[in-house]
């Protein structure tokens, strides 16, 4: 069903209350929306409980969808040391399903995943949803209700576009990528 | 190998630069040491790379060792927001592990550990690693090189013991506990 991307991007937005994933499948260059959702967590009162239900349920998203890549949306600053502490829990738990199968992660931070779907580093949630709609295409009825979903999708989409600039200059993988974007330089 | 132990413990003292690990078998109602080690970080630079070789050795040692619970050694406080970020990244693989095979884990405050081993809640390691080789009885040429790994293992003897307390007031293992405890007060 989802051989004919030729990329599949999984966008996660870790929290202990609420998680959201979107998909992104990239066809002809072009990102569209394969699904999302959210994961709430509030109503498991056992801290453990709400990180093995992220674990999981990342790792039946990896099996269902086959992701080529992972970006997270990750703040760098949180409000005090607890905070952080149980975020980094949520992200790591995400990340081990991923790494479990050897797929790349990139973090961005919400600011960067802002401005690069809106061109607005502090735009709201609710204008970062408009975007995407726009942008993929997405029929209203198919809007998710929470917006975790939508800011999950835009981490996907954000990696999407960063990882489509024409030279890389980071990463393993630049010298592929600059060959992939200027095959008039390879000789054969 | 390890079926003529009552219970198997695991003890993880997760870090982004070393990871130490303990395991203690309970045999009589006393703690035995079956293995303990560390797995060095430092030397990987990618910080995806050592949550991965956490999640890696910590899913090795519980295939292996198949323990009942696990104990982690968990500060509440950090020196800062990204530390402790860091720190709860590494927490959450490795916690990912043991959930992926519905092993309960307990944490414990470093200053508890100390003082369950020792007596004493500002016991330098030194100290911690003395009284576990005295009281599990280790050779001096088992003993390890790095403190993380005695560090680790006074996790697990410090759940053993806090898991032996005749009454538990925590917990959904009470009831099966005070009867194991109290086989007097039990009809058959």
């Amino acid at each position: 069903m989802y051989e004919d991307f030729d990329k599949i991007i999984i966008g996660i937005d870790p929290g202990t209350n609420v998680m959201g994933y979107g998909v992104v499948g990239v066809k002809r260059k072009k990102p569209l929306a394969i699904t999302m959702g959210v994961l709430k967590l509030s109503k498991y009162e056992d801290h453990y409980m709400r990180l093995h239900r992220i674990y999981e349920r990342v790792t039946g998203l990896v099996a269902q969808y086959l992701p080529d890549e992972m970006a997270i949306e990750a703040p760098f600053f949180g409000k005090n040391v607890q905070s952080m502490l149980k975020l980094g829990r949520a992200q790591g738990v995400a990340m081990a399903a991923a790494l479990n199968r050897q797929i790349p992660i990139t973090e961005y931070e919400p600011r960067k995943i802002k401005m690069a779907i809106t061109g607005n580093g502090a735009a709201s949630k609710e204008q970062v949803a408009a975007m995407l709609q726009r942008t993929l295409g997405i029929k209203q009825e198919d809007m998710p209700e929470f917006l975790d979903a939508t800011d999950a999708l835009a981490a996907a989409v954000c990696h999407f576009y960063e990882s489509s600039k024409p030279i890389q200059t980071h990463g393993s993988k630049s010298w592929k990528d600059y060959v992939a974007h200027h095959p008039d330089k390879v000789k054969n």
